[in-house]
């Protein structure tokens, strides 16, 4: 294994560090508890009403941090490499960033992410602040899986985060903002594959390995098993197997519109992603299915694995106005 | 090897096409001969004086086609996989999105994007069309290499399409574009490095193996040799070694402003990346040096490789406005 790190023990403290200089206009590090917070809210007086808060395992990046800002997360809480934080972060920032609304927590479905943001969810509760939270299980590869009761949270996170972000920051009620994203998660699927295993800096060594002819179909993002381990086969075909359980799942018909992200797992060049995603659109338009919106590129990830996932979003006209609202952050930028 | 594609002859056309869907707000492709160009040329009759235009082989995305859009590149012509495109592309990317003022071809220095480059800009003098060129040679790892007669195009690239591209939008004449240019080129310097190879789609194996104590410090983007094969070391020392010759090749001096960019080669994951950053704006400042933008990202790669780069650009309030300045491609985008 070689990483650019110093020890890996330090590695999510001192990327952390590194991403608030880098990003010092949008983000501000806060040291113990860790977390990462909106910079514009402590000048500005003008919190949105409620705050949109998340956090999960480190490895993912640019989730979580990287989508902090106007119009999308007030704050992330990072955990160790694939490792929950702890409910003292969460507590952190939802008293950093709560406006007079309370704050709303999107919990991606782990077993370890969910019991630390419900022991959070309380502890703010009992120091008088108002917190609900929602759990995001949109993969549809497995019903459970060695992480997780139920569905895992993946891709679809990030577009509830966009689209609730814009719900708060246009002033909605914690009520309003919660029932946003739980429309969200009603509409949202997603799978993945690998072709390789990705590298945990402190294990050292791949969490799993493929032979040369061998993809993980319907891979989690901690490398988590999935369908099958499967044949390589040609890019259509791979996209080909991750549209359909997700189009069934959906039960998507003619006329209706999506928003579709394909995203890479990390070690996937663009080069690749794009020639998926040409596949992917052709599908859709010849099921009548219209792509409404696009998003390409690394923005679930895991460490280094190379492989790709498809999400899928049945999106409202309200939710499309949500998604084209102005964002402002490190990972996702438009409309100001 | 394994790649999300169809055929290894394909793959360029068809993550174009991919591209050109996603994007499909701000770019459009065309076929034959290939190349993109701004969506917004066509129907707002408001073309930019001077188009800037690039191109070069594939295999660096987001370079070249990732930064066309308002205040950057009016077209980009990719070749096959680190192969140069074509003059009939540059030609055709030309006649495309030319201004009153001409065009300024923006040029990586390698022996067939040089050459290339200059034929084309001879077909369109022959048609009339004024046309310049600029040369960038940033890297400052190696005098010449494999590919090269004097130093390699490298990640200062980005910072002068954006640059130069900013005071194309605004107005500026081809000899201003082309000083704009000339002024980044005097004052950028990179240096990367690598902790594997890259896989060229058509040749099936990684284009340089190492062990899992070595690096290639001083590698080109096509895996050229660098300065040596060395050891591997951590981060901080990793980013001295780059550090080192970039500041002393421009003799950096205290008190003086930057431009940096931190920048993956493909197969390295964002969490690494910010760790690298951490160190390199810690060393700047250590010496005086002020980092007054920051890029951090996969900007300049490599297909697969894992690694990174530096980039400094000693910066002018002139070159930091125009940084600043709205910018709205696929690949950056902000201040709109």
């Amino acid at each position: 294994m070689k990483k650019i790190m110093n020890a890996a023990a330090d590695i999510v403290r001192e990327s952390c560090e590194g991403f608030a200089v880098a990003h010092a206009d949008l983000v501000k590090l806060n040291h113990d508890p860790l977390f990462l917070y909106r910079a514009d809210l402590a000048t500005q007086g003008e919190r949105p009403k409620v705050a949109l808060i998340s956090g999960g395992g480190s490895g993912h990046e640019p989730l979580h941090a990287g989508y902090i800002g106007r119009g999308m997360l007030s704050a992330a809480c990072p955990g160790e490499v694939f490792t929950s934080p702890v409910p003292e972060q969460m507590l952190g920032a939802i008293k950093a960033t709560a406006g007079q609304g309370g704050a709303l927590l999107v919990v991606k479905n782990y077993t370890g992410d969910v019991m630390n943001f419900e022991l959070a969810a309380e502890l703010a509760a009992a120091e008088g602040l108002e917190v609900q939270s929602v759990v995001i299980g949109d993969d549809v590869a497995v019903q459970d899986s060695t992480w997780t009761a139920g569905r895992r949270g993946v891709g679809g996170t990030v577009l509830l985060e966009k689209i609730a972000g814009a719900a708060a920051e246009q002033g909605a009620s914690l009520a309003e903002v919660k029932q946003v994203a739980e429309g969200v998660m009603a509409g949202v699927r997603s799978m993945g594959l690998a072709l390789s295993g990705a590298t945990v800096p402190a294990a050292g060594k791949p969490n799993f390995t493929l032979t040369e002819n061998e993809i993980e179909l319907g891979v989690g993002i901690h490398g988590e098993p999935g369908r099958e381990r499967a044949q390589m086969r040609v890019a259509d075909q791979l996209i080909d197997a991750l549209l359909g359980p997700i189009v069934a799942d959906l039960a998507l018909k003619r006329g209706e519109e999506v928003i579709a992200l394909t995203n890479g797992m990390g070690g996937t060049p663009l080069l690749e992603l794009y020639v998926a995603h040409r596949h992917l659109c052709r599908q859709l338009e010849g099921q009548g299915v219209r792509v409404a919106r696009h998003l390409v590129g690394n923005y679930v990830t895991s460490l280094d694995m190379q492989g790709m996932s498809v999400t899928l979003l049945r999106a409202s006209s309200e939710q499309l106005r949500l998604w084209d609202a102005p964002v402002v952050t490190p990972a996702l930028r438009w409309g100001l």
